[in-house]
């Protein structure tokens, strides 16, 4: 065994990779580009222990070896896996291992896969902990709650045997009737690579778990909100919004990306040469592993003439890893037609040997972690709700009797999100079931389903809410699939002329983002009692709530907030938690004022003749229970290292944490600035009455959302609700002569 | 007189421009690069003559002549002129040689004026003819009539005195919500350049007069439909969809180009030298002219520090002449500071006095053509309107008891479209007085206003269609403004809460595109009546009209024909003239399934989960009273000289015209192919069950379109009614193995 370099660990990693590259057959090389078969649906209960259906054992015959094996724990409507018939944390790392025993006795050089695990909010696997879904968590403007909540999911992650752990956080949300709006940490780069590195951080903290993120990139410009549609956007909207993120991801360590199914400009993703070779490799330093998005080589077969070409074509631009294509199994055929290059092979296997390496698969065998289940993250799941108006209904009184009226008022399964395994039998807290552990008089009636009216309901509604004090209308969105739903070959839901329950997730775009009628009507009718209505909308996409809010006293947006989103819910309604969420994503009046990011260049005109071009609620708002101003403010420093401070005071009379946002506009040059773009914020909290100097300082993370300028000036302004550029902001000057 | 080298028309022309100009001063250069007052303001009558305003004088001895003075014709709301103070066909002549008598007088060297009129659809003038809007121009799909209708235009505009002809024709339709969709040729790029390069040779038909394109470029792809904002778009879209008009407009010899206001990726149009020199006249050869949009170069200090700062970039971009901005009167101080280098001056009034010389205004003067009226387009005008569906109920029966209900039905302003003078007292032809001319038994009552009902409009409109035998229901939109009207310093609508009658034109962006509310309640009345209505859609952007189709029995998309759009409305309802327009643009369902043009690329989702993403029409939709079928077809000749032809029968028992479209995409290269692409049409009459073989060639235009491939194969069909793609199409090889 000594001349087995690559199994010493004080070896040097290139040595290591090239001496296993140099023993492989073409074959065993293009096995390792390969995960051909959803791993979720090749095992089955033997007694005690696990079968594997024999197209595994085939896989791995014919590769003498595979790269990778995705999802083997999944969980969820898809893949049909629940507690029935599904793998829990106890029994998880000893099936990874079942599998990998195989994968490793068929490698003539033992070389384990890859082990991939969706963990995009919380492992996606029965009994791990579910944390609110990306768009809740990026409404805290708490990257240090994510990170710390991201670390439990590793370690969980880690213990049940996986080796890579995927995650979503590339995607901006610029299209609120894209289904998975949700899984963005919404429409500003600085949040969203904020976000991405914290995640980066937290799942990475397990030593041998990799993170990959995805997906890379511009999906979130996709034309009409469609799922996977092109972005025919240029280079300069591709590198101040849709990049950012993941440059962030790589300088945090990811080692992992998974390419896009969207083309930029017409060049799809997973064939595009200059984005995952030459920016992101070559500028950027990545020396990970690119993975292909589910089936998105054989998708270009739709116009390839075949699938060498497509395999050509994918690797040439740098993909080194498929994901259940066919295509990527012909480039052992392509090599030998001499229309690959095995070079390139080489290059893609040599990453994933390297990462393989780098994750301790070539090492001895360490023992995993004990799966230790995370403990709620109330801190984080608490602070993404956002209060976006209150006329001093909430705090809710103590002792208030309520009637909970909604189709999201008692539904757990409302408040999680996609990509979600089926949660234990009563596991959750709907908002109804929170609201009950603190008041002794609610009452509860849906009211109506999410888009369709319910026998009887609105008159049992407003009769409730006649009678109480205050009606909590929850209403919004469901991302809940069920496991009667039709899918595409990728998961997706595959909407038909069946309509599911869902309004939301992977496959439900919505043409209309307006709060569908039925749950409008229902706002009508509680509100018409003229008892108080307080507004908590659940949904992973911007809502048009315009009516809504003109009917309500109150309106809190809570996103997906996970299981302990009731608790959460019931904690800010009393007044028990402030309210500190800001939205990180501009809410529309209508799809029709589509798009309204904050973040778009100058206009010259403010509405169209049917409506304001404006959002109904700017990127930023939300309120707390304290009131909060700021004084004058000055420069500190200069550019790039550059802060505005001011005094912040509380003029309230309660203790109060607010969100101090500072934005900038760069000018000056012939390039037409963003009408305000992120550059720092700050949490405070202040004592009631007290006051305090308060500087935030331009993060380094939001300067390519500047468009990097080198001359001209940077326009600073803070505030405590968005955007609103005052008529006199701060001044610096940019560039070499500052 | 004999060393006056730029008077002498033997001599070459850069002989005689670099003579003029080595002659001028850095004032007087500057002069020529300005036209900074809207001339429409400066004359009023003075007895039998006209007189100036005293600004008019300042203005030419401020700068020793003037580079232009624009649209002193200029007869509309915005203007104040009308047929009691403004300039008539007879008068027109003589207040031009008056004006440029003036500024001759005021040069040394006796400049005359460039003089830019607006003719975007017959010259903005009183008295002469009005044409369909561009958008009813290209459902003709007859790029040979507009060519033939606008050289009579160009007759009007130049025996009244203009040298210059403006006209719209580069902007794209990609998002209906904009107000100014009705100045495009649609969403097709080869349908633009056919009708730009069409327009380009009809204006230019006249000697001493050249023809101005707007808005260059990408004006169509603004976020959200709002007037003027950025493009945020990549150089392979730009390229492929919003570039090949203006390139046919420089190959047919336009003179020159107005800059758009919207950025592309940034980058404002205005100071773009990528897009100014680079390609429009390095790439291209251009050498004609470049003029700035109304107050387009003021508008770059928003974030500029200076006007000196925002001429320095449109002059280094390559703009040559300003159009009303203060901007530009400082580039003297900016050269004067050593800020601006006194040959980019140079640069820009070379080609404006090049320009001047090759319009003949440096030459000795020759006599203007008489003023002839021109004669109603009405073969124009008549091809334009789009029969969409038809149950049988056309042609309506003679004799027919006919009751036209609806807000556009007796209202010839509103067939006009946007950029049009008032016409003479009782000049047009509404549809209730073009189909009261063909029938005995007609009765009228609008039934509601354009966006607003009207008191018993409902209950007297279903009155009449109960009596009727049919229903003409005539709804949609109207660009007319009124002297009441507030706008934008630039002309546009200055929409605020005060709602004009207007529904659209420029300003009048709109947020949701369906037929307004009060247009669709009086269709369900009327259609409740049980009568079969015939649907008369008058409107310069696509509408939302599903619901109307459902009720309807036929739908005439008429767009806006023009003041003889009555007359041909009746023509196509009664069978006189068979229906031969073609959708130049894709109908969409809702403003919530945009973007919807037929030529985006490959998508993988066919619908939202409530709202197919298709269009409700597509483009190249519409039919005759004529069934025709095609036959199988073959290729003839090799790409890129090659064509498709088939069989084409016609199946009914009438003669009838056809529009057999060609379509293609091109597939084997790693960039996404669009859905389809136009790249040939044929109108053809047959006569009742006659058969023809009918080929259509791809057209040289529509290369840039498929994005001029140099490998894969051309898939092409053909088809009748828009884009759909076969399952087996015919297949070309593209590139050098051809």
């Amino acid at each position: 065994m000594g001349s087995d370099l690559f199994r010493d660990p004080a070896q040097p990693l290139s040595v290591r990779t090239d001496d296993l590259l140099s023993r492989l057959t073409l074959r065993e090389k293009v096995g390792q580009l390969n995960q051909r078969l959803p791993s979720w649906r090749l095992w089955s209960r033997a007694g005690d222990s696990f079968a594997f259906a024999p197209e595994f054992d085939d896989e791995i015959a014919r590769w003498g070896g595979l790269g990778a094996i995705n999802s083997i724990h999944r969980a969820d409507a898809w893949s049909g896996r629940h507690w029935g018939n599904g793998v829990g944390p106890a029994e998880s790392a000893e099936l990874v291992a079942a599998a990998q025993e195989r994968i490793v006795a068929g490698s003539r050089f033992g070389i384990p896969a890859l082990v991939p695990e969706e963990a995009g909010h919380g492992h996606q696997a029965l009994g791990s902990r579910l944390l609110p879904m990306h768009i809740a968590a990026a409404a805290t403007w708490r990257p240090d709650l994510l990170e710390e909540a991201a670390a439990e999911t590793a370690a969980e992650v880690r213990a049940r045997g996986a080796n890579l752990v995927q995650a979503p956080g590339l995607d901006l949300l610029r299209d609120p009737r894209w289904g998975r709006s949700e899984e963005t940490f919404g429409e500003d780069p600085l949040l969203a690579s904020e976000f991405t590195r914290a995640l980066v951080r937290g799942l990475s903290s397990q030593p041998g778990l990799g993170v990959q993120l995805k997906h890379f990139a511009a999906q979130g410009a996709g034309l009409g909100g469609r799922n996977g549609t092109g972005a025919p956007i240029g280079r300069r909207e591709l590198a101040e919004i849709h990049l950012p993120a993941a440059r962030a991801g790589v300088e945090a360590g990811a080692a992992s990306f998974m390419a896009a199914y969207n083309d930029i400009d017409g060049v799809p993703c997973i064939a595009d040469e200059w984005l995952l070779t030459r920016l992101l490799r070559d500028e950027w330093g990545f020396d990970g592993v690119v993975m292909a998005d589910m089936f998105a080589i054989d998708r270009l077969t739709r116009y390839l003439p075949d699938q060498i070409e497509a395999a050509r074509l994918a690797l040439r631009a740098g993909v080194d890893l498929s994901n259940c294509d066919e295509a990527y199994t012909a480039i052992e055929a392509g090599v030998e037609a001499g229309r690959i290059p095995e070079e390139w092979v080489d290059r893609a296997c040599r990453r994933v040997l390297s990462l393989k390496i780098r994750l301790g698969l070539l090492d001895p065998p360490a023992p995993l972690p004990e799966f230790r289940p995370a403990s709620p993250a109330l801190d984080l799941v608490t602070a993404g709700p956002v209060l976006l108006q209150n006329d001093g209904v909430l705090p809710l009184a103590p002792g208030s009797r309520l009637a909970v009226v909604g189709p999201n008022g008692d539904d757990v399964a409302a408040l999680l999100g996609d990509y979600v395994p089926p949660l234990r039998p009563g596991e959750g807290t709907s908002v109804l079931a929170g609201l009950r552990a603190r008041y002794a008089d609610v009452t509860f009636e849906a009211g109506c389903d999410l888009r369709a009216p319910v026998e009887g309901g609105l008159d049992r509604a407003a009769a409730l809410a006649a009678a109480a004090d205050v009606t909590v209308l929850v209403v919004g969105s469901s991302s809940a699939r069920s496991y009667d739903d039709d899918f595409a070959e990728n998961g997706a839901a595959a909407v038909g002329p069946r309509r599911a329950h869902a309004t939301s997730g992977e496959g439900y775009d919505l043409a209309d983002v307006k709060l569908p009628a039925a749950q409008r009507e229902l706002a009508e009718r509680v509100a018409a009692t003229g008892t108080p209505v307080v507004a908590v909308v659940v949904s992973g996409r911007p809502l048009g709530i315009g009516r809504l809010a003109e009917l309500c006293s109150a309106v809190l947006y809570a996103w997906y907030p996970g299981p302990e989103g009731g608790q959460a819910t019931a904690a800010l309604l009393s007044g028990e938690r402030e309210p500190t969420g800001r939205l990180p994503v501009s809410l529309p009046r209508s799809s029709g004022t589509l798009p309204v990011a904050y973040n778009q260049r100058l206009e010259t005109v403010a509405r169209y003749i049917d409506a304001e071009a404006s959002p109904l609620f700017p990127f930023g708002a939300g309120c707390g229970y304290a009131t909060f101003a700021l004084g004058a403010a000055n420069v500190t420093g200069r550019y790039p290292d550059v802060g505005v401070t001011a005094e912040l005071a509380n003029r309230s009379d309660r203790s109060g944490t607010t969100v101090v946002q500072l934005y900038g506009r760069a000018t000056g040059q012939a390039v037409v600035p963003r009408q305000g773009v992120l550059l720092g914020h700050a949490h405070v909290t202040l004592a009631a009455g007290a006051a305090a100097p308060v500087t935030v300082a331009v993060s380094p993370l939001a300067l390519p959302g500047l468009g990097s300028p080198q001359s001209g000036e940077l326009e600073l302004w803070l505030s405590l609700d968005g955007p609103g550029r005052p008529a006199e902001p701060l001044r610096v000057p940019l560039g070499p002569s500052a």
